[in-house]
C-alpha cells in the first residue's frame, strides 16, 4: 500500500439531494444495551439527553429507549402517546437503546466494534469546551479511552458508556482548526 | 425470565438537560467502510446525503468522509476549508465513514453488529413514504433485510449499505401510530 491519498475523485459538494430523497432525516442510531437503568442514567445525567420515548414490546420481550438532546428552542414534546412517538421518529439524531429483557442479569456483554470483528466505531458529541466537559465526566466516574491531552490529538477525548461503547467528545472550532492543519 | 415489563421506573420526561451539558450536540455516528467509493456513492445517490467534509490523514493512512442531509433551509456550507470542518462538527446527525487505506483491495469484511458478537444495530432514516422510497431502492439494486410488507411490522423496511450495515427505513406517522398501538 502506498502513501498516496486514495480516491482523489471523492470530493466535497454543496449539492442538493435528489428530489426523491427530499425530507429524508437521519433519525436514529441503534445500540443494544445490557442494563437500561445504567444506560438511561448515563445518557441523561452524564451527557444531558432526554428520554424522548420508551416503547415496550412484551410479546418479543424487548424495550426501546429513544434518547435525544431536547432544547428549549426545539418544538415542545407532545404529551399524547402517539404524537410523542411520531415526534420522536421525526427528530434528527436520536439514540435508540435496545434492551432485550433479562440481559441485565445474565452474562450478555455487548461488543463495541473497536476490536475484532470491527465495524461500528463510536458516536460523537460536540461540546462547547472539551476540557470542562471532561473534568465533569472525571468527577462523575466516567471511564476514559483517551483523555483530552493524551496522544497527539489534544483537546479531543473518548469516553465509554456503561456497555463500553466509545463516545468521542469534541469541540467544533478546536477540532476543525486542528484537522484543517491551521491550529 | 418473566414477561413482566422491566424497569417501570424509567419514564419519559420533558426535562431540560443539566446546565453543564448545554449546547451538547449528537454530532456523529462512525462506521468503518471497506470502499469509500461505493459507500459515498450509496449515501449520496441512494440516500440523498451530501459529502460535507473529507479529511485525509496520510501519516496514519486513513480518510474520513462526513455525510449528512443538507437542506436548502440549513445554513449554507462554508467554502473555506477550516470553516467547513467547523461547520461539519457542529451539525446534528452526521455519518462519519472511516476508510483505512487499502481495505478496498484486501480481504477486510466489516461486522455489522447483528450477529455474534452483537452490539451496534443499525442507523435509521425517517422518510415521507416508505413504500415509494423502497420502490426506488429496489430499482437501484439495493439489498433488503426486510421489505416493507415482510413480517408483522408493515410499512417498515431494513436495507443494507455496501458494507452490510443495516439501515431502517421508517415513516414517522406510520411507525408512530403502529407502535403506540393505534394504527
Amino acid at each position: 500500500m502506498s502513501n498516496e491519498i486514495p480516491f482523489p475523485g471523492l470530493k466535497e459538494t454543496n449539492s442538493a439531494p435528489a428530489d426523491a430523497t427530499r425530507d429524508f432525516v437521519f433519525n436514529q442510531t441503534m445500540l443494544r444495551v445490557k442494563d437500561p437503568q445504567k444506560s438511561v442514567a448515563f445518557y441523561t445525567d452524564v451527557l444531558g439527553m432526554t428520554l424522548l420515548k420508551r416503547l415496550d414490546f412484551p410479546d418479543m420481550t424487548f424495550s426501546l429507549y429513544f434518547m435525544a438532546y431536547h432544547r428549549p428552542e426545539d418544538d415542545p414534546i407532545p404529551d399524547d402517546d402517539t404524537e410523542r412517538a411520531i415526534y420522536t421518529f421525526r427528530q434528527k439524531a436520536t439514540l435508540e437503546l435496545t434492551h432485550n429483557w433479562g440481559t441485565e442479569s445474565d452474562d450478555t456483554d455487548y461488543h463495541n466494534g473497536n476490536s475484532d470483528p470491527r465495524g461500528f466505531g463510536h458516536i460523537g458529541i460536540s461540546v462547547p469546551d472539551v476540557y470542562a466537559a471532561c473534568e465533569r465526566f472525571e468527577k462523575m466516574g466516567v471511564e476514559f479511552v483517551k483523555r483530552p491531552d493524551d496522544g497527539k490529538m489534544k483537546g479531543l477525548a473518548f469516553i465509554k458508556d456503561p456497555d463500553g461503547y466509545w463516545i468521542e467528545i469534541l469541540s467544533a472550532p478546536s477540532l476543525g482548526n486542528m484537522v484543517a492543519g491551521k491550529a
